[in-house]
């Protein structure tokens, strides 16, 4: 990847390629999910913890096979008795569904293996069946010229029972080429040993694994081309779907309306009815029926936009809720708030929540009119059909119905603005000179 | 559609389905537009009305094919006597062009069909020709071997006399699968009675019906890359066309300069030799020739930029007239307002036209400076060559070449920013302790 | 081109094609560049001379063809002995690999040509070779079967010596077709004079030549889709490459972050390990290390990010410095100012840097605390670790440690929003009714 950010953490859909691979699993809710790293594993345990912190890790510290990276899982699982899954932290797009097909052949094999129908198979290791049965997984430079015909290649996704994978890897050797312990291997091994085995096949885009940015590049293009017809699919409405650019768990729902532009970053709910437009970057919010987002729009984790609700042009919501029908049309900052239903917030206003320190709450009533280019300077409440005039410093909480001012009176300098201007003008061309 | 939204409604260019259609059938100057309405019919007469209040509606109440669609139409047209040409809400890129080939194709034949030369004509209805004559219509169902191998196939777009249309289709019977009246059938009926009918053909894109928003985002990409080629066909220099996003009425002067992502709304004229930088949203407005806007602008409705005026970043411009050379460069909102010819409107002004009723006029004179920050409380008078200070709140009007304050003296409290500093640091220390 | 502006002067990736051309010229140290100019002469040195002010112009009045052209930069070249390259300020993909190529054939030829297997030859010339000689040029039209069917053809790029390359212009003829001067023709007159020739070929895309604005979008889709692929290739993360839009001469580090929407004007760095996030729009400026900018952030030339400085969304930076860890975060405008390390600028604050006739600079020390709305009127210094109140207008320095403030105490006025709502509401219905 040429990056010193370990591959696991590279993205797709604002998500690390490894998180793709825990949400498919999570569809046969696993007691315990193991996470083996290797490389950058400090870092790469942190940041997926972030994501999910019911993991278990596992290190490998020496990099030795996939048959030695499962082995590190063994003592976390200890005399877990289920079934297994092995997937790859760089092979984000194997799906839930075909996840539980593996599981359900499980039901008549000891060992369940995912294969895909290659377009080009080339070096990938063949799977030799004979009706439902896994025979054997012939690596392409020891395959017979009738092995190589075949075209269902091994993804390297093996499911079995607990104690069987541990078994059965602890007879993997690794007199091969380079010295590795391979846990294609196994299945091998238990053919040997009496068990059977089944090929389970998914589509050869699940299996992709990402080695290079190009190939991230292009999982990146093929994952948003999904996001976007699924939700053309569930009645989305996207004026320009090719521009909408979806985090892995972007959640529109029907007959939504995303204007041409639109960014959503991780954890966003946009309900039915609702419309963003044009320009919009949204993360960690919700945005109900009947609200209405920009264009030029920033909602940061915790905005929450009741039902029609709406934030205009240059406006940035963060960690606020606007009840029901509360509008900020213009040019505005609302951050650590609460602004009551139907209340109005003029262009330029500001909610001073911090103090180089700490960060402070504001609340507006339902109803108030908060005149443009107010300062609230948190804490402060302003209250229900409250008002403030345009440019006040709110230091002190507004009572109900209450008009806050904190202005001076303008004065008229006669004739002075022409000449400051003539003044000007003359200094420039005495300096042009 | 998977939509509340009547399909003729869902937008391409920013415009409905439906409006599409009609204004190909424009370029025939119809005296009289009937549109037949039938789901959403009240949603629908509102929208289309908005955008042409000359339309006459018919409602459908029942869903009984499409000669009985048209049939709706007979009593809105009355005795009316000259050419009917029957157009479909879904099917938006028949272009006049085509329209004005079948009305001169009406010169010779009674009834004249439109007909296109499908890439798979499968189920279409096939245009049974000999020479330039109109044989009949053949459905895929009941056609010969001969008559399938055709290509030319039937759009349902039909052009007749009034008093024929109506004529033909009281004949026509609904003895079919569906039980419905099919308006294609007028054909049959026409020759049979001994008059002529004719075929003209369309590219198929034309013809392009939409029923899944999977087919309406691949009309949109279609009607984009026209409107882009089309563009720079006409000399208008788009720096990323791909990144142009077209209203269906969007006009852009020869050698106007478009920035990346830009978005159009509609109704919207850039004169020849503007700019658009990237990033900008523009709709209901007008830009003339070296006026630059953005980059992150947005024009609004009533927007009126005069030759030279430029519109910054992060600038929200709405029913106001910036005249000649006029500046709004940045963080501003200048709305229901006129900006006389070389103003400069600073940083963070805001023109507070609402009062939470009322919306109120700003007018600043010619030459005028406004500080940065400015407050305009509408309604409210700037001069010719007046000034304002930056932060002032004008609540009453500024005379030419006056300069109006509302300023505080600035205090400095000595080293009083380090003691607060220290306290709340101090602060937090206890707290985290 | 269907423009006013001369064709060499349209743009790829925020540079003249022209530029482009000479770019890769510069590859080869000249001693000596010479432009020469024809159509909208006056406006292509200007514009070029922008870009480099150490070439020379050449005017051909004329337009006599390209040997003529050349001839032009003959008195300019005097008695210069070097060798000369010919380019076209049209064909901007030629590259300095290519150049460097031909250089070195020049040590074996007189006269060395770059050529290109067509992919379809049709009208160009072809190039007849014999081992590494080139024997001659064969105009399409006066080609033998066997001479069409070669594919290599001529790019118009040709290298020699100096005197050589006048001498032969001399004695170039205008007997044909259109009673030009052909640059082309030198190669048959210098082989028919007993010098060598060679060709040295290059890719087909290298010697694109742009002669409407669709080839001109297609040439500049192709540089942004080699941009792109280029910085993937150095370990850039590009969130989704193709909605990064770079110009000529944008540098990224490695691993640096670009979201979505991100466009870059000419003369940007962005260090290792930045991060720019979406829809920002950066030009002449630099971007440290461990910097963050965006979303929605316009970095204007002369903005300079030291490392982990931050620039939050709605904010403009020109011509100034943050310095390390500074924080901009939103809603602001800092120009023509320095911004002390640590320092934190609240939202809303606007250096107020232009009086109508000059700019002044602004300074704020290390670890500064700048209150929400701050307006700061230049020319003026904030001292370090100074406060300022939100919404003061600092109209004098501020020391540092000091808090400056100048504000209005706030007042409620009881009741009084309830009532005058009241009174605009009445007023309304009266009016309405």
């Amino acid at each position: 990847m040429n990056s010193d950010l370990p591959k696991v953490l590279h993205q797709i859909g604002a998500a690390p390629l490894a998180i793709h691979a825990l949400r498919a699993a999570s569809v046969l809710e696993p007691e315990k999910t193991v996470v083996v790293t290797g490389h950058g594993a400090d870092q790469v345990e942190k940041v997926l913890t972030k994501h999910d912190d019911q993991l278990t890790f596992a290190r490998q510290t020496e990099q030795n096979g996939t048959a030695h990276a499962v082995d590190q899982a063994r003592h976390v699982l200890g005399d877990f008795e289920g079934d297994v899954v092995v997937l790859y932290g760089d092979t984000p797009f194997v799906s839930g569904d075909t996840l539980e097909r593996m599981a359900e052949a499980r039901a008549t094999a000891d060992v369940v293996v995912l294969g895909f129908d290659a377009a080009d198979p080339g070096r990938y290791g063949r799977l030799i069946t004979k009706g439902d049965t896994l025979e054997k997984i012939v690596e392409a430079k020891d395959a017979s010229p009738e092995e190589l015909a075949v075209t269902l290649c091994n993804s390297g996704v093996i499911m079995c029972d607990a104690r069987t994978i541990f078994d059965l890897i602890s007879r993997v050797g690794n007199d091969n080429a380079s010295g590795e312990y391979y846990l294609t291997d196994i299945v091998g091994l238990a053919r040997a040993g009496g068990m059977s085995a089944a090929a389970v096949t998914c589509d050869e885009a699940e299996t992709l694994g990402i080695n290079t940015r190009a190939e991230l590049a292009a999982a990146e293009a093929a994952f948003q081309a999904r996001m976007r017809a699924d939700a053309l699919e569930n009645g989305v409405s996207l004026a320009q779907p090719e521009t909408t650019y979806f985090a892995y768990d972007t959640v529109l729902g029907r007959d939504a309306v995303i204007g041409p532009n639109v960014v959503f970053g991780p954890d966003v709910t946009v309900e039915s009815g609702a419309e963003i437009k044009a320009f919009c970057h949204l993360e960690g919010c919700h945005v109900s029926q009947g609200a209405v987002v920009g264009p030029f729009a920033r909602l940061r984790p915790g905005a929450e936009l009741e039902e029609g609700a709406k934030v205009g042009n240059f406006v940035e919501i963060k960690n606020a809720t606007l009840a029901e029908g509360a509008k900020v049309n213009h040019l505005s900052y609302v951050g650590d708030a609460h602004v009551g239903a139907g209340a109005n917030i003029g262009a330029g206003t500001i909610t001073c929540n911090y103090d180089g320190v700490f960060k402070h709450r504001t609340t507006i009533g339902a109803g108030a009119f908060i005149g443009s280019n107010t300062l609230l300077i948190a804490p402060v409440d302003v209250g229900a059909d409250a008002m403030t005039g345009s440019g006040t410093v709110v230091t002190e909480d507004v009572p109900d119905g209450d008009l806050a001012l904190s202005r001076v009176r303008q004065t008229n300098k006669t004739g002075l603005a022409r000449k400051l201007m003539q003044m000007l003008r003359a200094k420039k061309m005495k300096k042009d000179a």
